[in-house]
């Protein structure tokens, strides 16, 4: 699958997105903290969940659905644990507030889990998940979404294509990291098979009878995406949807309104879940480290498949792609750029370098 | 896959089990929770993973690679973590202890992590996540193992097939729970394929090159098994390789010997690792249980998918089994009465119910 892209610096795109975030009245740190979580995700090479999301997000904070001033909030706490109220402030912001805290308990307490309620679509589990690794821990996020999947059985929609990530700091190399869907595959890989007018595999959708079909077409109205691996993918569905929504007494399942399609002056109220776990506090730092380097060697180095060039870690192909990102600019796919050209427009923005 | 089957009275199943473990020097107690494990795990229909290894474990403990006499104990710890040497006890009762240990902790912390080293096999991961689901607390059960599973793009084995369970409580309904491998299919699914000289998908396994095969007799010396969705299976072995064995400073990935294969003088070294959330620190409980109770029933009653005639929970058919096993008793598939016969001899028992 062919597709056009342009090489955008990234401090050239995360001042479009900061300057488009202020414009709608975010705090300059909420600009900040919003813009890195996007930009990053591109930087991966994970377009699906970066920039092209912001008109989205700008559409809602336009129209009252996001709150440009609300800030999240710790409404219950333990020394191991907080539930965070995120009073409908974008997704990122309530995300990052929340993982820093569960990194902040997770420092004494040696483990934290944090839940977060009245959030919005988060955009990449992974760059949460991150966060944690940085500062050397282990780190978990998640986080339930408006129907779209559905479940081995089911005609319709059950539950939302839920992600889960968790990242593994290591020495040398680079922090192990898997950033997934609990879907077969997420929705925006289904609608670049609708712009190429392909077929799908028929693992990945199910049309309105419930049953498997090539059809792209039919995401997302007349079907629903399938969970990976039948009853895993389901499982983890159902357990994602407890971390995030049951245990944050917040929304879940059809309670959350899709951020693409839903009317944008009410808030989604998606949940979200974050767990970390201090290395150091648990076992020696060093020679934990120095175990995952040599376990990332030891797999990079062993016999390949017939026809296979490289094994990857999880989370390889994306360090890669980041490192060239930082070296030569994003290569942006044409679809991000004409989103982001969509959004200027709306604002009333400039971006000679789109 | 039509196969002989032979009905137990429970009672008499944990009978024998207890006597041939008692047999081998272990504890009345420790003899009592192995059996439990083991057995309650039948009931469920996960012949794979009950009574059926007990001859395996008892080889190991009469040869000295498990120690009869052993218990587990707390190596380190903090409020919300532990870290649990087994000394080589067998795998059900230092799991049973390690998963209490996280249950203690968590209700007074919220949530708390327990791993586990020089452990063995454990048997079933959903069985001790239960164990938390039963006093109200969402559980989480993983473990490493003897490589037997390729990752995308190698020629061999590099993970474990490193089970992951979950468990939710509910009110009314049933516990919500989850118990699968990290490859597509464990390997004593293949084994059966090898018995009926039937044929496997061909997502399962690799061959001797590294290449997708349908030839169930290269497992398990010859090939290797695959992941569950590819990169998705690949980075759950990974986190959970950490979360056993890394973060306890235990075996890992090579360092495991094979429970069945390897000299059964020589300890295993299994690592694995425990959480548990407590529900009501974290949320009021009986709102929790009400909703996870509506979430049950709401899916259970969606629309059917054409040609399917039920939605099962996550869970549910297992729960069925249970119930039924213990109102009529376990319908044993005829390889495990052929190993607790084989186990009887060994042992000079009698066992006039087989």
């Amino acid at each position: 699958m062919e597709q056009k892209t342009k090489s955008i610096p990234v401090a050239a795109l995360e001042q479009f997105c900061q300057a488009a975030l202020r414009a709608c009245g975010l705090s300059e740190e909420h600009a900040r903290v919003t813009t890195e979580a996007l930009v990053t995700t591109d930087t991966f090479g994970v377009f699906t969940h970066g920039t092209k999301s912001l008109r989205g997000y700008v559409r809602r904070l336009r129209a009252g659905g996001l709150k440009a001033q609300a800030a999240p909030f710790v409404a219950r706490e333990g020394p191991a644990w907080a539930i965070v109220d995120g009073q409908s402030a974008i997704g990122m912001v309530t995300s990052v507030f929340a993982m820093n805290t569960a990194v902040s308990k997770a420092r004494t307490a040696g483990i934290a889990y944090v839940g977060v309620r009245n959030s919005c679509h988060f955009g990449a589990a992974g760059y949460y998940a991150l966060l944690a690794a940085k500062v050397e821990m282990i780190g978990m996020a998640m986080a339930n979404d408006t129907p779209s999947m559905a479940v081995p059985g089911s005609k319709q929609a059950v539950f939302g294509t839920n992600p889960f990530a968790y990242a593994v700091p290591a020495g040398e190399e680079d922090p192990i990291f898997m950033d997934i869907a609990s879907s077969a595959v997420a929705g925006g890989k289904v609608r670049i098979f609708q712009e190429l007018n392909q077929k799908v595999p028929d693992t990945w959708l199910v049309d309105a009878e419930g049953v498997p079909t090539s059809d792209p077409f039919v995401y997302p109205y007349k079907g629903a995406l399938m969970p990976f691996a039948g009853h895993k993918g389901y499982g983890f569905a159902a357990m994602i949807e407890t971390l995030s929504g049951m245990l944050t007494a917040g929304a879940t399942m059809t309670q959350i309104r899709g951020w693409i399609d839903s009317d944008p002056s009410l808030p989604t109220q998606h949940c979200a879940a974050f767990l970390a776990l201090n290395v150091g506090t648990i076992t020696p730092l060093p020679e934990f480290k120095g175990r995952i380097d040599t376990m990332v060697r030891d797999i990079r180095s062993r016999p390949k498949a017939k026809g296979a060039e490289r094994i990857y870690l999880p989370g390889e192909m994306e360090w890669e792609k980041r490192r060239q990102a930082l070296a030569q600019g994003i290569a942006l796919p044409q679809e991000v750029v004409a989103s982001l050209q969509a959004l200027a427009d709306e604002l009333g923005m400039k971006a000679a370098w789109l």
